[in-house]
Order: structure tokens, then sequence, then C-alpha cells
């Protein structure tokens, strides 16, 4: 037995995007009780030459929709980039979980050996299926969650383990 | 076509650790420039109430040769959690390398349905196999290991994407 593409990849965004979701609700309700801008923690950065929060949930957001569209041979929509608050980065989150809800297995299995180009940093870059889902898109989805988190911790943010990702039950 | 229990497990460890030992060659350098005293990045958080960055590299290594050994039906290998130095830590990563390096894909295939339970914060859990890697080794791996990176960051340690993960090529 094996693992399906569909099944590497869909649920593992409707598993930890919801999170996500809930994570910016968390944020904004500390922002209200601390009296703090939201645009200081939605601008919050670890360090000044990394991206700030809004940009780290945008690139999850393309990582998670990009690699669906992708590996079902379509071209991923282009969203704006514009959100400017919570309720906007949550909107954007919803936008995306209902985007990669869409796809049925059968447009995302058997896309192991799909032939996948990026552009990186103004070179090409060829991947197979597998290797851009497992070894580029996973790490790089959970890289831009991880960090949002570890953004809105590092500002004070009261969030546990649970916060950042519900352990799965049987099956 | 579907992806092996194998090729979704062990591959992204030996991507990822790899990384993880260069990035702390790199702490290790900036403290010798700085002529700051490891332990105080080996110790350092993003908040009080989060695990200093020696506790996270030990996390990343127990998700690493706890799942292999938990998919191959195997009791995971007990490390001592003593590691002191940047050094220590790269020596527990490579002997999880090694650990994990030895597995062959017919010991880790075929683990989809294979029952895992855990004891998490007092409670057992139980898990398939497939869960477990895709939405709860997986998820945590990454989480340490850019939380690693991230404390780092924040401490001036100069570091890029591509200290975190070098992109797969073709195949």
């Amino acid at each position: 037995m094996t693992i399906s593409m569909y099944r590497a990849s869909v649920p593992l965004f409707q598993q930890m995007l919801p999170c996500l979701s809930a994570v910016l609700d968390k944020a904004a309700a500390h922002a209200a009780a601390k009296k703090i801008e939201p645009a200081v923690l939605l601008n919050a950065r670890l360090y000044p030459d990394m991206f700030p929060l809004t940009r780290q949930v945008q690139i999850a957001s393309d990582f998670a929709k990009g690699s669906v569209a992708r590996l079902a041979g379509q071209e991923p929509p282009k969203y704006e980039d514009n959100e400017a608050s919570f309720d906007d980065l949550k909107a954007r989150i919803a936008k995306t979980l209902g985007y990669v809800g869409e796809f049925k297995p059968s447009q995302i299995d058997g896309s192991e050996e799909r032939d996948i180009t990026l552009v990186l940093g103004g070179n090409q870059r060829k991947f197979k299926g597998e290797s851009y889902l497992v070894n580029f898109v996973i790490p790089n989805f959970l890289f831009h969650t991880t960090t949002t988190y570890a953004i809105l911790l590092h500002n004070g943010v009261e969030l546990g383990k649970r916060d950042f990702m519900q352990p799965p039950g049987v099956g």
C-alpha cells in the first residue's frame, strides 16, 4: 500500500489552514485586549530581513493553492496580496481552503511524475510532481505557517502547540 | 501511481537534517565572531514558555528517529538529551541521520495501516501509520526545524531560505 498524492496534499492544507485562521483570531483578540494596533502585529517580523506576518500568511496560501493547481495541471489562481487586516487574512485563508477543497482525488492522484517548472529567484527549476510536493511544497508551506505562529508567540500572543496543529485521530 | 511511505519519510529527514546541522555551524561561527557565549544561543527562546534552541533540535531528532522506527514496527532508540554544545547537537543530528539511513524501503513501505499508539500529554493516542506520518510527524518535525531556524535568525545569525532547505532537483 502507498499514499496517494491527493492524500499527501489537500488534507494537510485542510488540517493546517483552519488552525492558522484560528491563530489569527487569537492574535486579533490579543491586540484588542492589549490595545495594540493590529498593524503592529500584521507587520511584525522576527528579524528585519524576514517577511512580516502578513506576507508569511500570503505565502502559505500560495503554496497551498499553487501546489494543488500545478499537480492537477492547472494554472494557479492569482490573489492580489492586498490584505491589510486580520479579517482580510482570514478571508484569504477561507478562499484558499475553498479553492483546494474543490479538487477531487482523481485530479491530483497520478501526478508523481508530472513535470512542474517554476521560476525561483529568476532561475527556471524543474521538478517531478512527487519531489515538488514532498521536498519543496510541504517544507515551505510548514515553514511559513510555523513562522506566522512564531512571530505571534514572540509578540506575546498566548498560543500552544495545539493552536498550530490538532493531532489527527485514528485513520 | 502513488508515493511510498518510505519516500514520504526518510528522504525528507535526509533533506532537512543536514541543513539543520549546517545552520548550527553558522550559529557557532556567528557566536565565535561576535564573542557570544554559545550557551546564549543554545538557550535562546522566542518567548519564555517556548522550548530553547537545544530542545528544538532534540525534538526534531526525536520525530525523525521515532517515526521511522515506529513505522517499521521497532522500538525507537532513546537518546540522552544531554547535548550542551553546538558540536553535541551536530553529533546528535549525525547519529539520527545514521539511524534513519539504515532503514530500507521494504521496512517502511506498507505501514499506512499500521496501528501506532503514543502517549501525548498523559493521554494515549492511536494513529494509523499514514495519518501519523502525514498529519502528525511531518508538521511537528518541520515545526521544530523551522523554530530552530527562527530562533537563530531572531538572534542575528545570517541565514537565508536556502539554509533552511535546498530545493530538490528533478526526480
